[in-house]
C-alpha cells in the first residue's frame, strides 16, 4: 500500500484527518515528519532544516485560517552535535517568531538518520476553520505569494558552489502564510496549503468541494529565482505548478471580496483562475489550464 | 554529546522545555518519538505500539496536572500494511478514549525503521500547571498505581511464547494517569511522570525543587506481574525503582492533604516517602532509600 492509499484508509477511520490540520474545540493541531534523505538536500544547514520543518507545520495551521500559537519538534540524529542542535533550534525559534508563535521545545532521539517530527498548534478565528470543501462555482481561485521557490532552491542545491548553496538555503526558508491565512479566514470558502504543488492542490481542493477549476497559466505568480533555473516558459510553469513544497496558500474567494482581502494579505494575493461547476467525466479534466487538462501530478518526494 | 547533555543545551535556550510538557496560554503540548529497535520489543503488536506511543505523550500531559484533549501521531515505516496501520490507529484511538481525549490523525512517512512521533495537547486546570520545582521539606512523596509493570512486560516479551507475549502486550498498554493528574493538580506542589524510573525521577524532582527525598523501599507499590519475573526482594525493587517506562505519576503533596486527594485518584495514591531539606554534599545522597543513597540510575533505552 502506498502513502496515498494509506491516507485514504486513515481518512475513513478519522473524520478530522482529511484537512491540513485537525480541529478540536477551536484548537488546530498538525504534525509532520521530515528526513535528511528525502527532504533536506545536501547543503541544507541545520538552521534551514529547523526553520523549514517547523515552518511546514505552521503552514498547515495557516491553511486552516488559524492563528499559530506554538510549535514543538523531535530532533533525531545518530549523535548530537552541539552546534548543529543549537542551529536547528535557532531556525525553529526564528520561524515561530516570524508568525508570532512560540517554539517551546520538544524531544531528542538517537536515530539512524537525521529526522525531525514537528507539531504546531493554533486557534481558529471567529470565522471558524477553513476546510477544503466549501468552494462554489463562480468564485475566484486565488494564491498567496510566488510559486516555484522550492523548485529553484533544489536546483541551486544541486548545482553546488558556496554562493548557490547559500541562496538555496535562503529560498528554503519560507515564511509560513499565517497572517495571510487569518486575513483570508472570513472570505475564503475553501483553503489549503500547497505542499504537493499547485496542480495537485487544485485537484485536491476541487475534489473535496465537488467543483471544477479553470486555471490561467500566465496568471500564476512565478518566483523570480525560477527565471534563473528554467530554460523556457514551459519549464517555468512546470516548476511553479508541479514541483510543490512552496507552502503558499490556495483558496476560493467570492469575486466581490477578492480586492478587499488582497489588501489584507502581507504575501500578496493573486487571482489565478475560477471555480466552475463539476465537469462531467473523470480527472484530469476536473482541472484545466488555459483550456487543457492539467494532470494531477506533483513532485514525488525522494524520487527527485 | 549524549542525549542528556543535549537536553541541557536545549534547556538553556528554551525556558519552557524543562518540564514534562510546555505550557502556552494554558494549553499543554508535548511530543515524543519511539522506534521499533529501542522501544517496541519483538512481539509488540501494532495495536500495543499505537496505544503505548500515544499514551506516553498523554502521560506527559497528565504529569502537568492538565486534562488531555487530543493527540496526533506520525506513523513511519518502510511500507504501509493496511492491517498494521489500522491496528496502530485503533490503539491510538482507544488510549485517547481511555482518558477522554480524541485521536485526530497525523501523518504518514516512508522510513527505514518503524518509528512513531506522537504529540498530545491538553488544558491546565484552574490550579494551573504543576511543574517539578515546587516540592517543600515536610511534604509527603506519593506515587500513583503500581510500579515495575513495563519491566515485567519486557521480561515476558523476552521469554517468548504466545501466552507470555499476549500478557506482555497487556502490560505495555498502560492507562495514562490523566484523571489522577487532574485530581492532584490542586494539592501537588511538584509532579512528573516516571519515564526514567522511580529512582531517576526522584533525583530529577529533588534537583528541580532544591530538596532531598527519603524513600521507604517497602512502601513502593510493586505491580503483581513483577512477582512472577523477579527472583527476590532486591530484584523486585530493582525492577520497580530503576527500570522505568511505567508512566505513573510521582508527586509531592502536603501531608494534611494526602488522604483526601488519594480518594480522588482512580489509580490509587501511595505515600512512598517524604521530602526533606536539601542535604549537604553531592548526589546520590540527595535521594535515599531506607537511609542508603539511592543511585541516579535508570534503564538506558536500547541497552536492555
Amino acid at each position: 500500500m502506498n502513502e496515498r492509499d494509506a491516507l485514504r484508509v486513515l481518512a475513513g477511520d478519522l473524520p478530522h484527518a482529511g484537512d491540513d490540520a485537525a480541529v478540536v474545540d477551536g484548537t488546530v493541531i498538525t504534525t509532520d515528519m521530515l528526513h535528511e534523505r528525502t527532504d533536506f538536500p545536501a547543503g541544507t544547514t541545520r538552521y534551514t532544516a529547523g526553520w523549514r520543518a517547523v515552518g511546514a507545520s505552521l503552514s498547515d495551521v495557516a491553511a486552516m485560517g488559524a492563528a499559530a500559537s506554538a510549535a514543538v519538534a523531535v530532533y533525531a540524529d545518530d549523535g548530537f552535535d552541539r552546534e548543529e542542535l543549537t542551529r536547528f533550534v535557532a531556525g525553529a525559534v526564528d520561524v515561530c517568531e516570524a508568525v508570532d508563535a512560540e517554539y517551546v521545545g520538544g524531544d531528542l532521539d538517537e536515530h539512524v538518520e537525521f529526522t525531525t517530527a514537528t507539531t504546531a498548534i493554533g486557534s481558529v478565528t471567529d470565522a471558524g476553520p477553513v476546510t477544503r470543501d466549501g468552494a462554489e462555482p463562480g468564485e475566484a481561485l486565488c494564491v498567496t505569494g510566488e510559486w516555484g521557490r522550492s523548485a529553484a532552491g533544489l536546483r541551486l542545491f544541486e548545482s553546488g558552489g558556496d554562493e548557490a548553496v547559500e541562496r538555496a538555503n535562503d529560498l528554503f526558508r519560507f515564511t509560513p502564510r499565517v497572517a495571510d491565512g487569518v486575513a483570508l479566514a472570513d472570505a475564503a470558502t475553501a483553503m489549503m496549503d500547497s505542499s504537493d504543488g499547485l496542480a495537485r492542490s487544485c485537484h485536491q481542493l476541487a475534489e473535496a468541494s465537488g467543483v471544477g477549476i479553470e486555471l490561467e497559466r500566465d496568471a500564476v505568480p512565478v518566483h523570480p529565482a525560477v527565471e534563473e533555473v528554467a530554460a523556457d516558459a514551459a519549464e517555468r510553469f512546470e516548476l511553479a505548478a508541479h514541483f510543490g513544497e512552496d507552502f503558499e496558500l490556495l483558496c476560493a474567494v467570492p469575486e466581490p471580496e477578492v480586492e478587499s482581502v488582497r489588501e489584507a494579505c502581507p504575501a500578496g494575493l493573486t487571482r489565478v483562475g475560477r471555480v466552475i461547476a463539476e465537469p462531467d467525466g473523470e480527472e484530469p479534466s476536473r482541472v484545466t489550464a488555459d483550456g487543457d487538462a492539467l494532470p494531477d501530478r506533483g513532485y514525488t518526494h525522494g524520487d527527485g
